[in-house]
């Protein structure tokens, strides 16, 4: 489900590897978990996350998280929770190389990494949770408005609203535009450009600037996480999801 | 004072009527805030704040303020600050359909809403209080900082500057431009889209997005307004007020 | 090393004149510090911060630095720490008129100065500190971060790029650019605006807009300048400013 592609000894790419949109399943979300860990052990310096040629990722897999039970439901919010964690904390950059569409969970992911370029062209972006009928849990609400500010993060997060590239670049939302094609090596760049650096001061002014993104990580969420895994099973959230899904079913066939 | 327009069962538009410029008096801040507490009786689910067209609202009433007493004017502020909190706390979302000048007092009522569009061409907005020898509340200044970030609403607010809509599009203090005769409508178009998705969503996302906003009201506020009303008696207000309030009868003789 | 040159009665300029590029030296830090009290006793009303014609400042003094031991190097960063307290604190407003090129300290001193006019064309500006082995102390983080935002100033403090100054003033670093023979009129200019107002209200609104930046002066600061000052004897910066002390050196010759 990951791709792992090794620049060199010192950065790692990540590429998201679940035809056919990328979405997240409970085993992608542990596999790139897991795969996060193995980079630290294995001493990259810097990593690039990646997805497909015009799909980063699709979100989370709503089709199959309405076969789950409540207690594997309860589970994936864990685990999803603890990966974005994993990637807030992340000792090392992170660069993401949003290849494509990345609505919802695609777009969060990103959030939380340090550096993000996108696919130029008609590609969206965004937090559109609620179209979906899901209420945007306060941890992904605090990241989305740390990279854009208070009023857009608002006014998009409300209306559920997905984006174009360029107006994403514009708003602050991803940081560069490349052709789809150079998406990948564009990120590559951007570690190697950090890892010519002073290692030390690079990496303790890193941790200074990010201290308020990590730090909500570092508060007990479990109250946050049961107010979430409650919403996902109220009657309007179960109603728009399941239209979602009969809709995705009919796309496909 | 408070024209009231039904847009079908769901969008309420209250049209602020009192000429020639809209002026906020005592009994126009009550009316709007009574009229406010109406349409959540009346089971409305958004609403659009207008005002005549090429007229928002001039601010303040300063000619009808400098009448007042002492204890009318600690009135005042009292009620001026329970109708931002309205405002700020509405469980209903709030576009401001900004048609004309809004100086001063103006922009204050739209700060609190949920999302600004504002008469494109030679129309002002602006905290201009400086300029006439009010010092910005705290509260005020917090809102103002929300929207347009600490830089620049530090910089406008210690000048006092008053700017022209399109460059409050630019800066963030309005979020859309339309011809004046069609920002009413362009703010119902905003309302409906928000209706049209999940609610019990939209509105949860709502409430966490606008958490720093609506905390604002949540604490004593006691102190504030102790100085706010004393600072409104010193000399320099006094007098900068009066030169004002003389211009202004000049101007309309 | 400071010019002082009085526009009239309530505005003063205060012209850095360490040849030939204003670097930040001990006697230069303390003779600023010194010239800001001055300025208060005398009853300055607003001050202009400028340089050199195309240097404003070239930073703290790296290969003077280099020769200070233990003691007298944090003596100088106590020193330069209260010279930037004293002017976020300041009682009256700074204009900064940013000459010319302002790395690293020329980029400090403005970030905590009310506003900021910079040269236009080939000048650059901002926090290069990694670039030289630094790691970028929290209150210079704040202060950077209070202008462009978190996710700017994380990018730009992590990967100590220096910037043109149209850029700047795309992002904020800077609120306005002038030929650079017309960079200390145009703050003079700012500072007559400010004068001409109500000064009660003014400096009341100011001291109100102004109270995040204060505050990172009214804690106690001595643990973080104890890992500042620390972290300038860690090998790799030391070995990282060496190697700049000699480049300068060679260049000189």
């Amino acid at each position: 489900m990951i791709d792992t592609i090794d620049h060199g000894a010192a950065v790692r790419e990540l590429r998201l590897n679940r035809p056919p949109v990328n979405a997240l399943s409970d085993e992608l979300i542990r596999s790139l978990h897991q795969a996060l860990k193995l980079a630290a052990q294995d001493g990259v310096r810097a990593l690039v996350l990646s997805g497909s040629p015009g799909r980063f990722s699709g979100g989370l897999d709503v089709p199959l998280l309405l076969t789950l039970d409540r207690l594997r439901m309860a589970d994936l919010w864990h685990e999803f929770y603890a990966l974005l964690g994993a990637i807030a904390q992340s000792p090392i950059p992170i660069a993401a190389a949003i290849t494509g569409h990345a609505p919802a969970g695609g777009t969060v992911l990103a959030l939380f990494c340090d550096w993000r370029v996108m696919a130029e062209g008609e590609y969206r972006i965004g937090l559109n949770e609620v179209q979906v009928g899901i209420e945007l849990p306060p941890t992904l609400m605090a990241a989305f408005r740390r990279l854009i500010g208070p009023r857009k993060s608002e006014q998009l997060a409300v209306s559920g609203e997905l984006i174009f590239a360029e107006e994403a670049l514009r708003i602050g939302l991803v940081d560069d535009l490349a052709p789809p094609e150079q998406v990948a090596g564009r990120a590559l760049q951007w570690c190697q450009k950090l890892l010519a650096l002073p290692q030390e001061a690079m990496l303790g002014t890193r941790r200074e600037a990010r201290l308020d993104l990590t730090a909500l990580f570092q508060t007990n969420l479990e109250p946050e996480l049961e107010r979430v895994i409650a919403s996902w099973w109220r009657p309007e959230t179960q109603h728009t999801l399941q239209v979602l899904a009969q809709r995705l079913s009919k796309n496909k066939s």
